[in-house]
């Protein structure tokens, strides 16, 4: 089984965390590759970003349907997800919503950790969007922005007082930019932590075992 | 990795379709065995039903707790599935609910066909539950009760009503006696149909191999 | 008219609590018995628990049925509760369903005050499945569990907590356990306060009356 | 104890028959007392209709405090129900709001037999003030204005419809001229039927007696 | 084009401040007049007082119908609104419809800036009914009343608040008296800030000029 | 003032329509200009067409904010509209939006007319998207697709069917081919009957005059 991760933006140093999550979840099993979208902002933070990324994360699509299984697109706002669903026959899994779903699988509520305090209004529209909304119970997300991602200790910060003040049971980590960092906060709060990346491809590749795609049937 | 899938009632024949269709999707990458729940109905209909399952199916999660990777709740009404998630820390995931959060990934809306116009009331309040009340745009079931789940033209004509009249994107097998039209109603409609066995296995699998399950943080 | 109310736990005083408290009610102009549930653990705290006072509840409902006008599930958590009514043709009310139900006619949004931090996430769930969660603006519960129950300016507390900062109209007593507390919270707060074992005399007794008991047409 | 039923318009004749039903479910343990609304329209049917029962209303509340316990308003609109709750330490309580809630308490969902279909949308707006949007299957009304309520056997009619084609498991009356209806239907259709005027005088009866009345802590 | 603003109390400074508002944005493009309402408390902020102002609503609409284009009600609790929507064939719009309404298409979510902690509920509850509750992001209004609406830097600190704290991208003035301070505030914040006086204006000049109305077709 | 409305589309023959529309409603007190997308497709239908139209629209924005007082979005779906009403500090209203919410404050419900059956899912979540989603009583649409929009009597009988069975109360056009039948529709069947168009003018000619637009305070 092959699949494709898009990453939305053009930060090839993402694309590679991106790829080395994805590799160690798939540990063999299934072929895993990302890549960057041509043409892209290096981050997609806010709706022209979403525009800015669409022709690129198109043709990527286009141009790898015949040898992939399934696409994944690797940015916590699902960019151009409905279209890039309605595009092919193969199966397309956003990572906001796969790891927001499988959230409300393992606790009553959750919470998402994002980069910056921007995204906060546009991530509960699109958990609104999933019907997720009475769901979120948070979305935490630190005053000055930090979208390098880099600040581990900031982020488990913010998973804390998820936990410990908004009573979230279960984390997501709302950036592709934060893979990696799952393991470590759960092992330190005694919470599931999820990476969408990994959530992701546990849809994306069961969806292609399985034989399903998104339903053309009134498109 | 091993699955232990709980049917929930009693009937070992339908014990056989699960297994036999877990296995199909299986296709040896992973264990899977199905068990009845000793001192439960012969079919899961009402509430009642419902709790004369549960120590049959607590005392299966107990015993097997130990070589088991993931347990699947193999009854579409998810019968003590809170409980079940709170007593081990395997993942336990619920047909009823892992192929109705699949469903809403695949099309905007999607119908349930059931087996018993008295289970209408009951799987609506389950997609409350979920939050998924409003993406669920009707159940359909028949007059008469069908819920020896022989009779497939019925489904599969129940199925296009909801895709013609309700205009379901994606339908969902409400029965683990089912399990197994899934292809076949499947190629004749043209939209994705869901068996929530193979919806959970997809799940479950994916929650053991990455390392979470219920949070336990509020328990 | 006899009302039987179920302690679904197993602890003899908070049982003697409740019988008091319903007999205050009661006032001699209906008769009424408090019972612990054999089998059951002393306390209901989580979903496990819920379950292991199923047996018990059915047999005293089966048992007790011909001489009992209307049932009272007397745990604020409601379990079993949908089995209950289903399986008896008397009416039987749940104290959570009951207390919560009446709040909302009593003021723009209630707050729950509770026994425990642990049970707020259940509590939503709750309110939830009842359509009350909009209306349910807060539950206010101690940091430590105080599910004893005996500490009355800790509850007053919470529930003062509860109007000047959720602004919460109406309190309601979110465990059998804290049955006896209403008056002296009320008379405090200047809100109205409700105990659900009387709430639930309220509506149990008024059915029996009336002659409606749970709809049994599509089960 | 003495309850005051208000009857908001000014027809006579549907206050005796409001009177019957209250007392023969009073059965002499309780007195109640029937009004006709002064300077009312004869039949509340629109907003404006609401607005001209205002001044009689509060009037009769006004002059009526000191002796009675509780109020009861008598349209199943429940007009001008927060202002009368507002105004009085006593309990008020609206038909409307009594029989949709107790509804809730009786089965999955209920549907609102009504005299017009004019009132369809006003009547789904109630509703979901009270956040029961989601319970109220549908509301049956003639094609012709039947507000003389007079014709039985087409109420009957509509509640069977409601049950057969809506699925509704409750059936509330929805107009005070319907009072008395409720056994025989009930009888017919085998599901609770449930007059207002009743289900008011439990709550009612039941607040007074408790000691509660609306929150005046924000007003 | 004439429009007819109806201030629903008895104030009169009130009248001419939403005059002055009302004719700066007209700049003699309309012509309006703003009339309090004769018989009506001087604040509007019970329920009583919005029945108390009903009689004298509906006159000045029925009054001034013929030579009137639209009817603005301009009291932020949208008194007897539906009531005067339904008595006329002319546009009749409520400062908090309109300004709650348009507030949305400016941003993802707003905050109602009001003058009395007690209006918090009632204004939730309106919001809730123009399916605006999740919108709302909160209603900020000082501990003291200041109903006097002269402290133009305490609204302004409150309206910080509600864009620091809760996010708010768009601020609502929640009283008629506040009109004249969305510009000042505006400059400070540097967010949408609306006084519901010029949105009802826009709505109302516009349904007129487009020649719709309330439907009157169930009615 | 002058308002740009892009068309999202490249027919030219809906463009010369909509600015027909336009002008009427303008009648001389404000400029208005009708521009097709270049680069866009003919028709918007699918996700991807939205996509498509995009690039083409950011161009249109950039190209004309200087000397445009407001942007109006012409397709029924609202295309892209989140990111215009970013990129521009001029107020952008999308017909769609202007439309719904104009509806919800002229009746209870509103239905939509639209063009294909295909429409329907994609509209009913855009509904939703703008909290819409319980106001909105229906979308009817042809069997066979009509996105010609010459058939005056199909949508004339489609909204008549609306009125009749669903009981909406206002009609909205569900596609901006379809400006122009307003009134003739109003007038057969007596309810109001909207056209995106000229809502949109009404909310952007206010804004503009007003002085609001999109927040940009979190972006």
């Amino acid at each position: 089984m092959r699949i494709l991760i898009l990453n939305p933006n053009s930060d090839d140093s993402m694309t590679r965390s991106i790829q080395r999550s994805a590799e160690e979840f798939a540990a063999g099993e299934f072929e895993v590759r990302t890549v960057s979208t041509p043409g892209s902002p290096a981050f997609i933070d806010t709706y022209q970003d979403q525009l800015a990324a669409a022709p690129g994360m198109e043709t990527l699509v286009r141009e790898h349907e015949v040898e992939t299984d399934a696409f994944i697109n690797a940015c916590h706002c699902d960019p151009n997800l409905d279209a890039l669903k309605e595009m092919t026959d193969r199966p397309v899994v956003g990572i906001g919503e796969a790891s927001m779903k499988m959230a409300t699988m393992l606790g009553h509520r959750f919470s998402v950790v994002s980069t910056g305090r921007n995204s906060i209004p546009g991530k509960k529209a699109l958990a609104r969007k999933y019907h997720l909304d009475q769901l979120l119970v948070s979305v935490r997300a630190p005053i000055e922005d930090a979208s390098d991602c880099s600040n581990e200790e900031l982020f488990l910060s913010l998973a804390r007082t998820a936990v410990d003040e908004d009573m979230a049971e279960v984390i997501v980590l709302g950036c592709a930019g934060l893979t990696g960092m799952d393991k470590k906060i759960q092992r330190k709060l005694g919470v599931p932590v999820l990476d969408g990346v990994v959530c992701a491809l546990i849809i994306a590749t069961g969806m292609a075992r399985y034989g399903v795609s998104t339903s053309k049937v009134f498109r």
